[in-house]
């Protein structure tokens, strides 16, 4: 997902799927991004939609005003979440955690990519509702069914579905 | 300028102007942008002029492939690094650093700002260029000519363009 924007055609195409998938999602007053790859995802989808911008930090700074967000946050406003892949959940749950701590009411989060590795679940727990542009088990038997990976690869990735990633750094 | 993304009004003004300033740069293969603050602007611009976005890493991972540089960059490539402001020259220094490592030909560099602490010269040294949308002394003259800030507020501001900043944490 990382090498997208690097294909200003599939970084185009890629925009449009997630700003449609945007525009069905109610109540949403700023669009929250996750550093650092899909900030630039939420860059572009608040520029796009006209809505203002914020994200967490991907470190506390330790000189002076310790923001968890940068840009402007009014307490009661709702957050849509945006990165590109969810995989555990757990970046989208602390950039969420760092929003809700400066008084952000977040319900939705938007990925271009569910990996189905347990996220939509955590997430759940949390009291966020997952929307995904699309969804890894799909893709595979697309690319399956087009016969663009053979059966053994399919079946890899139909596996990892099942394995509920403990972390998500290869997603980082 | 961190805020300016909260506010879509004020953000497309500025991107526009980035933009007009973007493209009279020449020999722009892929846009570079810097996190954090950067990559906003780094990624609407390049989804706008439809080049490539690569960008420097803030920090390097310590596990399996340590790449600097994010996305597709080919050796030789001229990479157009933006940033939201300029104090010191530091982190675009870095980011330059990161991106000519991976064969990157980096020569121009783009802010919106300029905050005239020194960046430009020590820019220069590197073998870059600086463009910039505005420079803090024009901005300090013109709202001190519409008697926004008065004597003593545009004295300070002239005054912190004589002072090299030995870091540019502020501005970070």
């Amino acid at each position: 997902m990382r090498v997208i924007p690097s294909f200003p055609g599939a970084f185009q195409s890629a925009m449009k799927l997630l700003t449609t998938s945007a525009r069905k999602i109610e109540g949403v007053d700023k669009v929250g991004g996750i550093p650092t790859g899909g900030l630039v995802w939420a860059s572009v989808l608040a520029y796009n939609l006209t809505r203002p911008l914020v994200y967490s930090r991907k470190e506390i700074k330790h000189h002076g005003r310790e923001k968890m967000v940068e840009g402007v946050l009014t307490p009661g406003e709702k957050v849509l979440v945006i990165d590109d892949v969810v995989t555990s959940g757990k970046s989208i749950l602390n950039a969420t955690e760092s929003l809700r701590a400066e008084g952000g009411v977040v319900e939705n989060v938007l990925v271009l990519l569910d990996r189905e590795e347990g996220g939509e679940e955590r997430l759940r727990k949390q009291g966020l509702k997952l929307h995904s542009v699309a969804k890894i088990s799909a893709i595979a038997k697309r690319l399956f069914d087009i016969q663009a990976i053979n059966k053994s690869q399919y079946d890899n990735i139909v596996e990892s579905t099942k394995r509920p990633s403990k972390s998500e750094k290869t997603a980082e």
